[in-house]
């Protein structure tokens, strides 16, 4: 894809984090995920960086490196038409440099959109200074808006998800945290581990700009996202998670019976060869 | 792994096709699925060359490299405990040498078996002509000979899953085929296509050596197989196949009702990710 294609492909998919509708996001870790979502009719395939992780066998939380996560979305972003925004944790890096070349290699895999989160691993100092996260996102643009690609920046903080601090300081601290990232130019932010709706509904309040929240058992449905004025649903590492779940039935189930009755729902090999071979 | 430890782990991988009891494969795709195939107590985990094509992009039948299946052979055999045994379809290339460069790359990633079809993916000549399968056999025996590591190979005739000739001739042709395998050093015979509990029968009395099945919807139970003498039985694509079709539920429901359901039985982030920091 030429950089003005690329270009009109982010802005489109900017425009679709302003929509009444609420955009749907499939989390994606290998191209056949990618494109049976494609196929299913999502609106972009978002990737799932602890389900490349766990694909390629490395815990989540930056153990794997910068360069095999860009090859996964690479992979994937050559074999689907949708935008594709990959999930690319901290940014493999503490500098604002290492985020700059992150963004750098997910413009060059023709990913449209990229996830930056201040969680660090570290147990002792669990969010990155809020101060760095910001030089961080400065980052992002200005290589972006060099590269004249307007990469679509979904800023998240781990205030929720890492339980940083006493319950009653998340809220403020989140809006805090989200507000700063905005207005250092994220597009959209991200607060995932929020799922009460009227959390969600004050975050949506306070921050005026688009909300990215992690849809999935115990979040409000779609629907009710949508009602509470989130821009953006997305699924994390759940779908990719749920099919270990079936792969583990599926050898359970002949380790022990011996039957295939956790196989019959499978497409036929046709299918999914028909599916693969289709041309982007 | 040393290649006396790979040897000795080979010659075990091997007696478990001599068992009274089934030896029971399940086929993987990537770490993740192999990881959890394993923890779920399976004997051995098989590749499914077609899942790793899905996986990669391709559609299924040599349009991946070697290379390219080798590295997740690779990184499969790195990160389970279990004997690995690769599918490298028909060993890409049509030359003794090309199976060859294939058997001494799939001894490099620490696997101990390999499969090895007959199959061409050429619609006027399907199967390879039997004296090159040979050929390509003695020439897998020779290299593992030499490497000193007596990789378990399970030979493939695809007479009856690429349905070539007249269907009365199909029984006769798959025991020369994989009599002459047999005797040109193949540790296991594999006919994929045959679920016909009767050809099973007969295939095992006529061949009076391991035979491979492929296990899944239609096909007689693994206890059954057991009782009809099969000694090792597989999936073949059909659990990565089954996943696809979950991912397939998955976003279908949350792009109509919104809702999770489809989510419910996933394993937690916390345990995924204990599954994948294990040391080897």
């Amino acid at each position: 894809m030429d950089l003005a294609a690329q270009a009109a492909k982010a802005k489109a998919f900017r425009a679709l984090h302003h929509r009444p509708r609420i955009l749907l996001l499939a989390n994606a870790w290998d191209v056949a995920s990618a494109r049976i979502m494609e196929e299913a009719g999502v609106s972009a395939v978002a990737t799932t960086s602890a389900g490349v992780a766990f694909a390629l066998g490395y815990p989540d939380g930056q153990k794997i490196s910068r360069h095999e996560m860009l090859g996964v979305v690479a992979r994937i972003a050559h074999k689907v038409n949708l935008p594709v925004t990959a999930d690319m944790e901290a940014g493999y890096g503490n500098r604002p440099e290492d985020a700059a070349l992150t963004a750098e290699g997910v413009i060059k895999t023709g990913a449209v959109g990229m996830n930056l989160e201040d969680g660090t691993g570290d147990s002792q100092h669990r969010l990155a200074d809020l101060s760095l996260q910001r030089e961080k996102i400065l980052a992002v643009r200005e290589i972006a808006a060099r590269l004249e690609v307007p990469l679509v920046l979904n800023a998240r903080t781990d205030v929720y998800l890492a339980q940083v601090g006493p319950p009653e300081t998340r809220f403020d601290e989140t809006v805090r945290r989200l507000t700063a990232f905005r207005d250092a130019g994220a597009d959209c932010l991200f607060a995932p581990g929020v799922r009460d709706t009227q959390v969600i509904q004050r975050l949506v309040r306070e921050l005026r700009h688009p909300v990215n929240i992690l849809g999935g058992p115990g979040s409000p449905s779609v629907p009710e996202l949508q009602k509470l004025g989130v821009a953006r649903v997305s699924l994390g590492s759940s779908a990719m998670r749920a099919t270990l779940g079936l792969v583990r039935r599926i050898a359970q189930e002949v380790e022990g019976p011996g039957t295939y009755n956790a196989l019959e729902d499978a497409p036929s090999h046709a299918e999914v060869n028909h599916l693969m071979a289709r041309e982007v």
